[in-house]
């Protein structure tokens, strides 16, 4: 390959994440400034842009190039990684028929219109047909997607690379098996031993201010990023120099806030840290969603939820809203933020039960594409799931089967990332805790070794490596349950 | 043609308009919110975009489906219209060789860097290459664009399609001819009857609030729009349904944003006037610059420089700022606002002189141009040219001929819009005040019969008529500068 076309193939790369990046910013924008009138219009300029990334990517001019540059000997140590990505991202754009993208996207904005109105009005019947629909297309996609006869898998795929039902199963019938009988006592325990925070107005602007603050001691640089607000927090590359977090702010509760700030803080960070040298290539990426859940559970668990990092912080609270939390201490505080509750909603679930939430979903989710569960009978089961596994059962679909909106935006084998990340967290944080007094850096405020140790171990290597390897490499084993379950005891240990 | 064919049309030109607005979008948050870290980035993001708009607009099946819609016949009133847009549309674009545009593209980055490195040290020497550069870019830019052999109307017609140096040239030397021996009388008399406002902090939130309800009283559609802050007021269009306005705050002077509110609020109001059955067309955009320029002047000049709007808004103020324009009435604050000052800066001038300043810039860019004028020789013939004109002379280049972002920006026919802008908003506000009572409705608050009546007369055509045509249905003239002195007079007549 001469250096011309690999000059060609390097432009075309960055053109190609120009496009994610307005899309980013265009997505951005939908759900922070955009006037409510707008909203038509920019659904269908999302899907122009779209449209035009999908061209690019699938040129024959594109594909021609990287196979060139996959026969030819390079240099450049980046360029067979971007190859297999771009090969990956190429293989999934082509295998997918025209028609079917678009009756993809028409069934899915009828499912999302569809399951707000069931929600509003709790009516599953009202979204039955429309899910119906949307089920048969991804298991369309599925079948166009699929390598091997394992339909789930191709779905899974798409946000875990390289993740199976095989290898994920297991991990998920340990972590289900071992959780269910404990979460009751978990709940017991830290019931009786916490009280509520007081009853009191935290101003908006205060709370705003810890937050920010919270994420320049993390080190967030806001000289590539920014912090807004929006109906449900989330974080967001308008391109590799411009990630943009967003948080909700409740005047009668800060936690929100702060909580979103470490959660978002998790994956800026991450977003923030990929190697300077892969800037614009197809590397400055994380390989899969599950590692980067792993980030934002890392800050808003295993440092948000330590007696250590509010020995520093709860003094700023204390500042922030004078008066309010005099009294408090750092230990009566994480009594009060430790609280397992036998809940029907995922999002509200603690670090105990939310794993359950998973597993209710990955085995529903798994039944819908294989035929077995019929979509008349999702309310049915998932009511009889929640009570098996949470020992609650949600009063009506509302509470149940419509609480999610992944399912009516076609996202199916989405939620397993969510668990993946729970347990690479805590793989993680096992391992920095050996080496680094975590409770003393966080007692003084100091959260830099603890960027610098992700950084170093998770960030820096963007897509060079999977998440797999990163983990391993890290943690020195891959997947892994038992982390998970050893920090969590000994997080609710202390809880007597 | 086929109704296929002419649905693949319309999808093609409403991907265009998506492009444009995706550019309109990045651009836009690049003035308001983007990280200063991500400068660069953007500036290659907006790039990658115009790329990818050049590239659809000159695709060969775009031009096929247009000449083939030209020669059929349609039902659609609206195709002819269109057609004849986006032939003049891929007209320009294709006259460009990709080499000159790339060329361009480099220079104007160059020499703008170099203007700004200039302008802060006032060393003209350090932008004259670069400005060399770009002017002979421009002129080459102009031989490909030019049907005659007048150069500059090349240049003139992509921001005034149609106008001609042959029909502006005698407009322009009636106005310098006449304005030169009135300002310094205007000057004196004004300066002598005019009290500055008082020295005070005016609250931002409490400008911010007054600008926002400015807006709402003209009829800006906030569901179709925003308003927010950036370093220089503009109005941009993030879709058809987005219509942006910035303004910036100054806390020791409420006039600055009241003013630009008043000036952007105009064009913002032009942008969500165009008749709903436009929407996502080629038409749905002003015929030219000079037009949507008479909306912002409309609205600063005729409307916000009158004793009778103030009646009703100066109370307004004095509510928002309690005790700081206590004993002002609306004669007093309209003789404060109405100064004629015979200064060097264009962005600072009152309503007189500011028509001398675009005289002064088009006697210049034309001899730039034409190669009669040196790029040495230009602060000389600048300085020579204010005082000529404006009876004062800069100090050095920084508050001369460096004064001015546009020929920076390769920006060269662009100065004449703003002097068409003025002309033609006194010709509309005549027209509109003949069978109206504009100082009644103004005294009373009331906006909605001016808004209405633009919207009807200029607004709702859109592209569908030229700018000359809307002028002349409008008002029965073309460009015409009497009614500019008329009401010029009339404004300061009536301070002795």
């Amino acid at each position: 390959m001469s250096l011309d076309e690999l000059q060609t193939l390097r432009a075309r790369i960055r053109e190609l994440r120009h496009l994610d990046a307005a899309i980013g910013l265009l997505s951005w924008d939908e759900e922070t400034y955009l006037p409510d009138g707008a909203r038509r219009e920019r659904g269908e300029q999302l899907a122009t842009l779209e449209g035009v990334r999908h061209r690019v990517l699938c040129s024959d001019a594109f594909g021609d190039l990287a196979e060139s540059a996959a026969l030819a000997a390079s240099d450049d140590p980046l360029v067979p990684g971007e190859i297999e990505r771009l090969r990956r991202l190429r293989r999934i754009a082509l295998a997918l028929p025209d028609d079917l993208v678009r009756a993809f996207a028409e069934a899915r904005s009828r499912a999302l219109a569809a399951w707000e109105r069931a929600r509003r009005d709790d009516d599953f019947d009202c979204f039955a047909p429309a899910l119906a629909e949307l089920v048969r297309l991804v298991r369309e996609r599925a079948q166009a997607l699929a390598r091997s006869c394992e339909l789930y898998d191709a779905l899974l795929d798409e946000y875990e690379p390289g993740m199976t039902r095989a290898r994920l199963e297991p991990v998920l019938d340990i972590v289900g098996a071992r959780l269910v009988p404990l979460i009751g006592d978990l709940a017991a325990r830290t019931q009786a031993a916490a009280e509520p925070l007081p009853v009191a107005r935290y101003g908006d602007a205060a709370q705003v201010e810890l937050c920010r603050q919270l994420l320049v001691d993390m080190g967030f640089d806001f000289a590539r990023g920014r912090l807004d607000r929006s109906t449900h927090p989330f974080t967001l590359m308008a391109g590799g120099s411009d990630i943009r977090l967003t948080i909700r702010v409740f005047e009668d509760n800060p936690l929100s806030a702060l909580f979103a700030t470490l959660h978002e803080g998790g994956h800026g960070l991450y977003d923030q840290g990929f190697a300077p040298e892969l800037d614009g290539t197809l590397l400055a990426d994380a390989p899969g969603m599950g590692i980067h859940e792993s980030q934002s559970r890392f800050w808003e668990n295993h440092v948000g939820r330590r007696e250590s990092f509010w020995v520093y912080r709860l003094p700023l609270l204390q500042a922030a809203f004078p008066g309010v939390l005099d009294g408090w201490t750092a230990e009566r505080f994480v009594r009060a933020i430790n609280v397992v509750r036998l809940g029907v909603n995922r999002v509200e679930a603690d670090e105990a039960t939310y794993n359950l939430h998973i597993l209710l979903r990955y085995r529903l989710e798994l039944a819908l594409v294989s035929g077995a569960l019929s979509i008349a009978d999702l309310p049915g089961a998932w009511n009889e799931l929640s009570e098996q596994l949470l020992g609650v059962r949600p009063r009506n679909a509302r509470e149940g089967c419509l609480q999610d909106v992944h399912w009516a935006l076609g996202a199916v084998g989405y939620f397993p990332s969510y668990l993946i990340g729970n347990l690479y967290a805590a793989q993680l944080v096992e391992t920095h805790t050996d080496g680094h007094d975590l409770d003393g850096a966080l007692a003084r405020g100091d959260l830099a070794p603890t960027t610098a140790w992700l950084r170093r171990h998770v960030h820096a290597h963007g897509h060079r490596r999977s998440a797999d390897e990163i983990v391993t490499s890290a943690t020195g084993r891959g997947l892994d349950p038992e982390p998970f379950f050893r920090t969590l005891l000994r997080r609710f240990d202390a809880v007597r």
